[in-house]
């Protein structure tokens, strides 16, 4: 398969390295806001200007998938559960709807295979060739409509039993890691359905021989539509200098496989929580990313990214609002140093 | 010296239970809101009710301080800066300003020895007797002030050239721990800097033998009247059953000798931030807190309180606000486990 993202821009070099002079600026010491200083830095970069402008239109989009593999005792839940959660979600009720719109985001759910499980792939491949590609490309327009809609931010979301162990396969692929190192508890299973689970990813990379090196054919061989989608999402995102917040383990993995059909596109993007899932630390070594938050988040939806929301605001606000030295007539500004 | 704090009421432990009870009806797996369920659980028993309520007048109060040592060489920053810091938070423009207005809290300031500063710890005490006392008694007096004005959330913060010095003073002669493991770079103190900390702390450790044991003693030998202040403050807010998330190491510093001198008070605080200086980690783990965020901030003022803000009150909004398995007919709720 051939994948076709146009290339990726980098993020703006001289708004981020205005940026960084700006915080020196400011009325504290060099430094002293921490890792709100690298962000505020990102952001102007991602929006091309300094100060950066406060987020106005931040959207989650969840993903929601059903996985074959979820017949093979993957998961604490029954795969019914699904389209429960999509419902609960679309009625305003479930974690990310509070989260969302308690930091000023809106919620999105895109129905990729819920119902029409992607294959078990243990044993056949989530998706054919054709499907695959169909998949990417419906997330590809998802990141476009978004982005046309004026989104400043987005957020990407999975909902799906048993997509913990789809996006772990991808990630022992991607990286060549062992599976026993990579694989947890996902939304809480017990010991036997982590065996389960554990063999499951191991069967599932069997098959994946020989395709590692090919992203989509990866996503179609032990993926799913969701995952699929999230990728086209997250890389499209990059094209169109839309910044992302990545949240868990199952995005982080879709990233992984996004990056290398659109090199550059992590530039893009910050990961909002570190999953307590052992594959999620392997991904985001991969890309380079230090999630913002370690709250230990294990829902998905967006979650972890949504609570993470909030610090990436102070970085804005900090940055564009905050007076300096000179304004503020305060001693020991840059000029002393 | 004697303290006459009340007995510190321990936060309502049936609210707690029912509030953890609630957390496992809704409508997600058991424990996947990660520490948000400890901390819903915590405002619950704090507030006395399940659901707890969202915080609608949450204040921080920095105390600011000039403190004797800071003639010592041991700031990065000279002692005016103090003064035009409390001028910057005054104006509005200060970091703790900004962050304190996104996350829905404001800001008041009280002078205790701004441009009067507290003696010299490494060669005398910090305050007499009796103006510690006073100075603790102001903290409990500003308490009441908030308490009585309805803040159902209070954030300590500090403002002082030289407070590092004197809070990590504290710290090691209430742990006796060893200074060169406690001391840090305060606001970004160079190497020789650094050296004339150490010996600062340890010539004002030296004066305070004998004394580890009486807390407002021990504020008075090498603390400062922002110290007895914060710890009269901190202290008082348990009393009044007023939840307090503390910022960073010279808070957390007066809150050791606060919850020696009230017993118990500590169950009404949380930890915002997790500040990079050493003594912080040390004290913590004296008070059995661990903080919500780690991202780097130094800076004081209540900042890395004011950036967790909006975490807890996520905690408050996931536990009042989520659909339980039963609204949502979602399969799989605690009767299955």
């Amino acid at each position: 398969m051939t994948v076709g993202f146009p290339d990726v821009p980098a993020p703006d070099s001289r708004a981020a390295a205005a940026a960084r002079r700006r915080q020196d600026l400011l009325v504290k010491p060099t430094g002293a806001l921490g890792r709100l200083e690298d962000l505020s830095v990102w952001v102007a970069g991602c929006q091309g200007r300094c100060p950066p402008e406060q987020f106005e239109r931040v959207r989650v989009v969840v993903f929601a998938g059903d996985h074959g593999v979820a017949a093979a005792g993957v998961s604490a839940y029954p795969a019914e559960v699904t389209a429960q959660m999509v419902a609960a979600i679309e009625s305003g009720g479930a974690g990310i709807n509070v989260l969302a719109a308690l930091a000023g985001a809106t919620v999105r759910v895109v129905d990729m295979s819920v119902g029409r499980p992607s294959g078990n792939i243990a044993v056949q491949d989530a998706l054919s060739a054709g499907d695959a590609a169909a998949a990417l490309e419906r997330g590809v327009q998802v990141a476009d409509e978004e982005a046309d809609a004026g989104a400043d931010l987005l957020i990407a979301g999975d909902m799906g039993i048993g997509n913990t162990t789809a996006a772990t396969t991808l990630i022992a692929a991607l990286t060549g890691t062992e599976p026993v190192v990579l694989i947890g508890r996902g939304t809480g299973v017990d010991d036997a359905g982590w065996a389960r689970k554990t063999a499951a990813v191991r069967d599932a990379l069997f098959r994946a021989r020989g395709r590692t090196g090919d992203p989509l054919a990866l996503l179609a061989c032990c993926g799913g539509a969701d995952l699929a989608a999230m990728a086209g999402f997250v890389a499209q995102a990059a094209v169109r200098r839309t910044p992302v917040l990545l949240d868990g383990l199952v995005i982080t993995a879709a990233a992984m496989a996004a990056d290398r059909m659109a090199p550059g596109a992590r530039a893009w993007w910050r990961a909002g929580h570190r999953s307590p899932e052992p594959a999620h630390r392997v991904a985001l070594a991969e890309l380079g990313l230090d999630p913002i938050l370690d709250l230990g988040l294990r829902l998905g939806e967006g979650t972890g990214a949504a609570l993470a929301l909030p610090v990436l605001r102070a970085a804005v606000a900090t940055l564009a609002s905050m007076a300096t030295f000179d304004d503020a007539g305060v001693s020991g500004g840059p000029e002393l140093t």
